[in-house]
C-alpha cells in the first residue's frame, strides 16, 4: 500500500492558504464543499484579514497554526505559494513532522509555456521533494474521498458513494463528469484525484494505489500526456487484470497536443505509441468523452460480460433496427442465437405482429406490449446459452403506466442468481420524457441510455475487457 | 403543390375505423392526442358498440357517416381493413367524393415476409389507387400538421410549432424524437408524416412537397429502404438546394437489412449506392441517432454557417483540448484565425492564467472569468473576419450565477446582424446539473449540447451543407 497516499486520502486536518470570506473565490468554494460532504477531521483556513470563514478559526499564516496538518491546499498566485513554502511550510513539518502532501490549486507554472513557469514548477517540486511533502498539481482541483469525506475541490460538494474512482489532469472537466452523473444518480464516487501538470504524484502511482483498494471497482481516466510510456505500460497491466480501467487521453492530433500542452504543460507522445499500450494493457481507450462516461458507469452498475453474443429485444422497429446495425458494425459483438424452444415460447407469449429470431438474435415486440411481456420475454431471452448480454430498447407506449413495465423488466433482470448474472442494457427512446421509467430502471440497477449507438459501444468496450481478462489469465 | 398531400394535411374531417373506449388502446389514444393538440375539424370515431368516445359522437361503421369525411385512419386488424375499405370506404367515396386520405396504422401487410402480407398491401393498394384515394402506410402512425392541427399518431399530442419536419418509416422512433426533444424543449415542429411500408404516399413525394413548404425549415428523414434510386436522386438534389435534409438510414450490414425488412418490409439496397446518393445529391446522412437529432435541432434553431472556419472559446482546459481535437479530426472543419489586435484585446480583458491563440483560433479563459467576460470576449471573436463560428465550451463556474453567464454571453451570440450571423454552438459539462444555464442558451437560440464530440459533428455537417450549397449555386 503507498502510504503518502493512504496519508493524503485520509487527512484528519487540513489547511487552506488562502482561504476566502468571498463566495465567489474557489479559496471560499473549497471550505464549502468540505461542510458539504461532512469533512470531520480538523481545518484551518489561512487568511491574515479574517477571524473566521463559515465557523472555521481563521489563522494569519500555516506558522501560526499551533497543531500538526496533514494536507495543506494552496489557493494563492504562484509566486507567494512559493514563497510560503520556503518560509513556512518546510520549517513547520521539521518540527511538526505532520504534512503528508498539498494540493497546490493555482496555475503559473509549466502550462504557461514560458521558462518562468517550468522553472517554477521544478523549484516547487525539489523544495517539497526534500522536506518529504508530495504533491498534487500545481494547476489542479486535489482531491475528494468519499469515505475519509475529504474534499478539496471547488466544484464538487457533497457526493453518493460508489465505485467509480477518478484519475485526472482536467480537474474540471472530472468535476463535470460528477456533476452530470450526479443530475439522475448515474454513478456513485469512491476516490477522485485532480493533479493537473502532474509534477509529482502521478497517473501511474494512483492507478497502481487504486488497483488494491477494495472500494473501487472501476477507474476513470482523463490523461494529457505522460512522458514514461514503459513505466505506464507495466503497471497498467497489472491493474487492467484487476479492474477495469478506461482513459480517455487527447493528442491524436497537432491541434490538440498544442491545447494540451497550453492546459497542463503535458507533452502528448506519439499517438500511435499510446494506442499500441492501451492495447496491449487491456485498458479501455475511450474515443470521446460520452464514451467515457457511458462505459464507466456500465461498469460500476453490471456484472463483468462473460461472451460476445447480444440478444436484442426491442418494443420499437426502428430502434432495434439500428441497434441490430450497430452490433453488426462493432469490433467484438455478435448477435446472440436462440434456440428452437425459445422461439417457440417467445412466439406463444408475444403478439401476432411481433417479430421472433429475424435476424436471429432479435426479438420486436412491437407496441403491443403488456407490462409483464417485458418480464416474460426478458427471463426467457436470459435463460438462453446462447445469449451473454441483452440490449433491451423501447419507446415506452403512451399506454403502459412508464413504472410498472420498467419494474417488470428490472424484477427479471434481478432473477438472475448473482454469480451467473448477465448484463442488461435499456435504450429508452423518450429520453427525458420517460423519466419514470430511466428512474426505474437506473434503481434497478440497469444502465438506461437515449441512443442505441451508446449502448451497443458500451457492451462493445465490456466484451473487450472480457477478452482481455480471458487472454490475460489463461496466460 | 401536391394537391392529395396539402388536402390530407389540411383535412377538415377525420374518420377513426377502430376507436375505443380503452385508454390502453391505439384506437384511444389518436382520438385524446387530437384532442390534446387541439384539432378543430370534424371527428367521427367509428365504433359499432359505443356511443360516443371522448365526447365525440360515435358511428357503427364509415357507411353510417352522413357527411363528407376526407381523412380515415384504420386502427383494426388487416383482414377487417381490407373488407372495410371495399365495403364502406370506396361505395362511400363514389357518393361523397370527400375521402384524399387514408393512415393504415395496423400490420399484418409486408414486413410480416410471408406472401399472404405482400399480397394483402398489393390488394389494398389497388383498391384506393383506384378509387383515387391515396395510402399512407400501411404499418405506420401517420400525420401531425401543427398548423392545420391534424394528428393520428398515438404517440405525440401538443406540440410547439416550429421549422422541423419529420419523414418516417419509424413511427415510433420518430415519435421517440419528438418526444425526446420536448422533454427539453428542443425543437419546434411543422408536420410529420409516418408511412411504415410506404406502400402508396412515400420518401421522394413528401420530400419535393416539404421543400415548397415555407414553415419548413429542415428535414429530418429515417428511411430503411427504397427501390427507385434514380428518382430519389434527382428529386433530392433539388430540395437540398432550397433546404437542408437530414437523412439516417440502416442497411450499412446484412443483419441491419434483415431487422429493417422484418420491420417495414423494406430491400435496404446496396449501401454504397446510397452512400454515393446522398453524396451527390448534399443531403446530410447521419451516421447515428443521436447525429440525426442533434444536427436537425442545430439547423432549425441557428443561421446558415458561411465558411469552415471555428473559434473555440472555453471556460475548461479539458473540454477546450477536446474540442480541438474533434475539429483537428473532422470532415471539413478547421481551427479559426485571430488577428493580432483581436489577441491583444483579448489577453488585456482576461485573466493572466487564460490562453489565447495556442493553438491559432483557442482561447482558454480559465475559471477566473466573470458573467461580462462571456460577453466581451465572445463579441471580440465573433467580429474577427478569420471567424465563420463558434464553439463554447464550459463547466459552469459554481461562484457565478448560472443563468446571468448565459445571459451575457447570449447576448454577444444576438447583437449580431441578422443578414451576417454567424452560429454559435455551447457545450455544457455539467450537463442537466446545469438546467438554468441550458436553459437560457436554448432560449436564446444558442444550442445547447452535453459533450465536444457532438458540437464539432453538428458544426462539421453545418460545414457540409454549406459546401454543397456553394457548389449547387455557383454551377
Amino acid at each position: 500500500m503507498n502510504e503518502s497516499l493512504d496519508k493524503i486520502f485520509n487527512a484528519k486536518s487540513i489547511a487552506v492558504v488562502g482561504a476566502s470570506t468571498d463566495p465567489k473565490k474557489p479559496g471560499h468554494e473549497i471550505l464549502k464543499n468540505m461542510v458539504d460532504i461532512g469533512y470531520e477531521g480538523k481545518v484551518f483556513p489561512i487568511n491574515p484579514k479574517a477571524d473566521q470563514i463559515l465557523g472555521f478559526k481563521c489563522y494569519k499564516s500555516l506558522s501560526e497554526v499551533p497543531e500538526p496538518i496533514e494536507l495543506v491546499v494552496f489557493v494563492v498566485p504562484a509566486p507567494v505559494t512559493l514563497k510560503i513554502v520556503e518560509e513556512e511550510l518546510i520549517p513547520r513539518k521539521k518540527k511538526f513532522n505532520d504534512t503528508a502532501g498539498v494540493v497546490m490549486v493555482g496555475g503559473g507554472f509549466k502550462e504557461t509555456g514560458t521558462k518562468e513557469g517550468e522553472e517554477r514548477e521544478k523549484r516547487l517540486k525539489e523544495l517539497l521533494n526534500s522536506a518529504g511533502i508530495r504533491l498534487i498539481g500545481p494547476n489542479c482541483q486535489g482531491i475528494i474521498d468519499t469515505t475519509s469525506k475529504v474534499n478539496t475541490t471547488f466544484d464538487v460538494g457533497d457526493y453518493r458513494k460508489g465505485g467509480v474512482s477518478v484519475i485526472t489532469q482536467s480537474g474540471a472537466l472530472s468535476c463535470s463528469f460528477l456533476m452530470w452523473a450526479k443530475a439522475h444518480d448515474l454513478i456513485g464516487l469512491d476516490k477522485f484525484i485532480s493533479f493537473g501538470n502532474m509534477a509529482d504524484i502521478d497517473v501511474v502511482e494512483v492507478m497502481e494505489y487504486l488497483a488494491d483498494v477494495p472500494t473501487t471497482k472501476v477507474i476513470w481516466v482523463y490523461l494529457e500526456g505522460y512522458n514514461d510510456g514503459k513505466k505506464f505500460l507495466e503497471v497498467a497491466k497489472k491493474v487492467s487484470a484487476k479492474k477495469p480501467v478506461i482513459v480517455l487521453k487527447p493528442g491524436r492530433t497537432q491541434a490538440g497536443a498544442t491545447a494540451a500542452s497550453s492546459h497542463t504543460g503535458a507533452m502528448a507522445g506519439e499517438d500511435q505509441i499510446w494506442d499500441a499500450v492501451f492495447k496491449q494493457t487491456g485498458i479501455i481507450r475511450a474515443y470521446s468523452l460520452q464514451e467515457l462516461y457511458h462505459t464507466t458507469r456500465a461498469f460500476e452498475k453490471l456484472p463483468l460480460i462473460r461472451g460476445n453474443r447480444i440478444a436484442v429485444l426491442t418494443v420499437c422497429g426502428g430502434l432495434g433496427t439500428l441497434c441490430v446495425e450497430e452490433i453488426a458494425s462493432s469490433r467484438y459483438l455478435r448477435m446472440a442465437s436462440f434456440s428452437e424452444e425459445a422461439k417457440r415460447r417467445l412466439r406463444e407469449i408475444l403478439a401476432p405482429t411481433a417479430t421472433v429470431g429475424r435476424p436471429d438474435g432479435y426479438i420486436d415486440m412491437t407496441g403491443s406490449v403488456t407490462e409483464k411481456l417485458h418480464n416474460e420475454a426478458l427471463r426467457i431471452v436470459l435463460n438462453e446459452d446462447g445469449v451473454d448480454g441483452v440490449i433491451f430498447l423501447t419507446t415506452p407506449p403512451a399506454f403502459l403506466p412508464q413504472r410498472e413495465w420498467a419494474i417488470e423488466l428490472a424484477k427479471a433482470y434481478n432473477s438472475q442468481p448473482e454469480d451467473r448474472k448477465k448484463p442488461v442494457i435499456a435504450v429508452l427512446g423518450f429520453g427525458d420524457s420517460a423519466m419514470e421509467s430511466k428512474k426505474a430502471l437506473e434503481e434497478n440497477s440497469i444502465p438506461a441510455y437515449d441512443f442505441p449507438e451508446i449502448a451497443v459501444r458500451v457492451m462493445d468496450n465490456m466484451v473487450k475487457y472480457y477478452l482481455y481478462r480471458e487472454k490475460a489469465q489463461g496466460a
